[in-house]
């Protein structure tokens, strides 16, 4: 805030800490440049997911106002409040809230570990949580939204490129998968006669990757991360094993195609192992394309500078994303070393952060002139 | 003990609370026919593990006074003490002890869930834990121990079968396996750049499952009974995985086929994937073949009896087992409906208990007379 305030920008902090900070243009009326990011993070995080976007943005606006650029539309920073979800277990809590997405009702009903409500938190805090209606985010006041983040993955380390400018954002289903044989002792149960859950969920994981490499689109993901068993105990062939499945991709149909031959994959391995099994779509978001005009000004700034770059898509999700639905948007990612992030390793190199926000930079410029 | 009392047999408890209640033979010197199991259970068990073959050789020697047999050998009938490790979690606790694998120093290296020795709770409970060296086994003394149990699997029900003869117990490795990756967006990440150890662990249990159905012997099984995962977070590719392997048979070279395939399959598997591996070794007994001349002589009383039966394998180790090397020793299955146990679902049907009962009595004034 003190560094917003040295720059002279006018604040506002809305209902649930969503901060805006606006540097007038020309034309007073027009409608502004947005660009910002995250200061939240994850317990034991790294240094740079959400804050070097805002940092760069603040940047640019110091950079400016130092030069004494003169654009045509007012530029505003914003700053979100509880992208990560640590707080009350929703991500992109203020970007959500600002669109409209959640309302104050919403807040009453999210909890954080000690079962207080985001809607007691944020009131205890001082904030206006009651005047909510007096904030919000209008459509027409935006021209773009542009955000510079860190890849989070290691697409743009692997190809040893500095710039990613993102073309979609991935759309999500999840689901949660269950096999249910009978347990039985592991020495006293022959081979043919066990209805044995565990490799009914070994074979389905084999077969979601096949499916991912092999059946979709290059663009389409799919994970296993969970896996819970029971009893899970050495000595007993397996009663109960779940799994979760994360599919993603920016085209709908590699998703629905994962889905629906998984689906029917599942049932042929419950069969033929003689196990039940639940298949159970948990969550779901559509795939976001980002503005064809904003890219388009962010590849030619990329071009100007003569940085190593290339198109891609992102499969994290972002505050952008939230305001892709309503306004042009776009992002600009820089490299992850490893691909590390949400751990104290997080590291992007300072020659490309320095990279990135001269891209951002041009980039604001560009859509602000 | 009233039961055994009322019988008027002579009662002999030892430093670990084994139970041993004689009747006299002709021969006062000859070698003892034992019988018996345990009557400790599991948490949450059932009511035929182990109490059956206590209840079958009270029920025989009652026969064999009541209508007053006269046997060479004296029988024995035995109790043995914690044979389920449900409180220090070692197994066949009372049988190591009476044949001398566990001495009273091990007895102060158990704890139970309080913290307290196995040596401090048997002394507790009044037991002459340091008059122990006055107790313990001689191999000379026992002709040969017969043990009735419930089979606690599928293969009698199954094969609709009243009798199960054992003819060898199964040998036992057990393994720890881990596969370790990096952890990584489960959305940002595209399918060529994993290091998925999740993926890996999929494609070793469906492994072990081959090698033990097609690889090894009919009487070969593997099992993955326990597996963990780290973070276990739905939208993070996980970075370790790490599973139990459980290879048991009646020949050793089942297992060993098993164990050299699989080293060999896990280093590729680790290799073609980019992933650290850990192959370990935590557990191994070797297998014990059963007495020939018990097998017989309860094979004849079968036969005599006219009841359904099979020669068979058991894949799970009983107090028996601990007997096999220094005397010779038989075991009499019955069915376990739906191969049950260790659940209060545990049912034998009373028909086959009494069959049980029916063998096991022949077979002691068999190999008494």
């Amino acid at each position: 805030m003190n560094e917003i305030k040295e720059l002279g920008l006018e604040i506002r902090v809305d209902a649930v800490g969503n901060i805006r900070a606006r540097l007038e243009g020309n034309n007073k009326d027009g409608p502004v440049v947005m660009t910002g990011s995250h200061i939240d993070s994850v317990r034991n995080g790294g240094r740079f997911d959400g804050v070097l976007g805002v940092v760069g943005a603040l940047e640019a606006i110091r950079v400016i106002k130092e030069q004494n650029i003169k654009t045509n539309n007012p530029i505003e920073l914003v700053i979100f409040a509880e992208e990560e979800g640590s707080n009350f277990g929703s991500t992109l809590l203020g970007s959500k809230f600002m669109v409209g997405r959640y309302t104050v009702d919403d807040l009453k009903k999210l909890k954080n570990s000690d079962g207080k409500t985001a809607y007691q938190v944020i009131k205890e805090f001082g904030l206006g949580i009651n005047n909510y209606s007096a904030m919000g985010f209008k459509p027409s006041e935006i021209k773009c939204m542009i955000e510079l983040h860190i890849e989070q993955s290691v697409v743009l380390d692997k190809a040893e490129l500095s710039i990613g400018i993102v073309e979609a954002i991935a759309g999500m289903k999840t689901l949660r998968m269950v096999f249910r044989g009978v347990a039985n002792h592991a020495g006293a149960t022959p081979m043919g006669l066990r209805q044995d859950p565990m490799v009914a969920a070994g074979e389905a994981i084999m077969f979601i990757e096949k499916l991912a490499k092999e059946k979709a689109y290059p663009s389409t993901v799919a994970t296993v991360g969970r896996i819970s068993c029971l009893p899970n105990v050495p000595n007993v062939i397996p009663g109960e094993v779940a799994i979760s499945v994360d599919v993603r991709d920016v085209k709908s149909e590699g998703i629905d195609i994962i889905i629906s031959e998984l689906e029917k994959e599942i049932k042929q391995i419950a069969k033929a192992r003689r196990l039940d099994y639940e298949f159970q779509i948990i969550g779901q978001s559509e795939p976001v394309v980002l503005s064809a005009d904003v890219v388009k000004a962010i590849e030619d700034t990329v071009k100007e500078k003569g940085y190593s770059y290339m198109r891609m898509n992102s499969g994290a999700v972002h505050d952008a994303c939230m305001l892709a639905d309503i306004v042009p948007v776009g992002m600009i990612f820089v490299p992850s070393i490893n691909g590390r992030s949400h751990v104290p390793e997080e590291y992007t190199r300072y020659e490309d952060i320095k990279k990135g926000c001269d891209v951002l930079l041009g980039t604001v410029i560009k859509m602000a002139e």
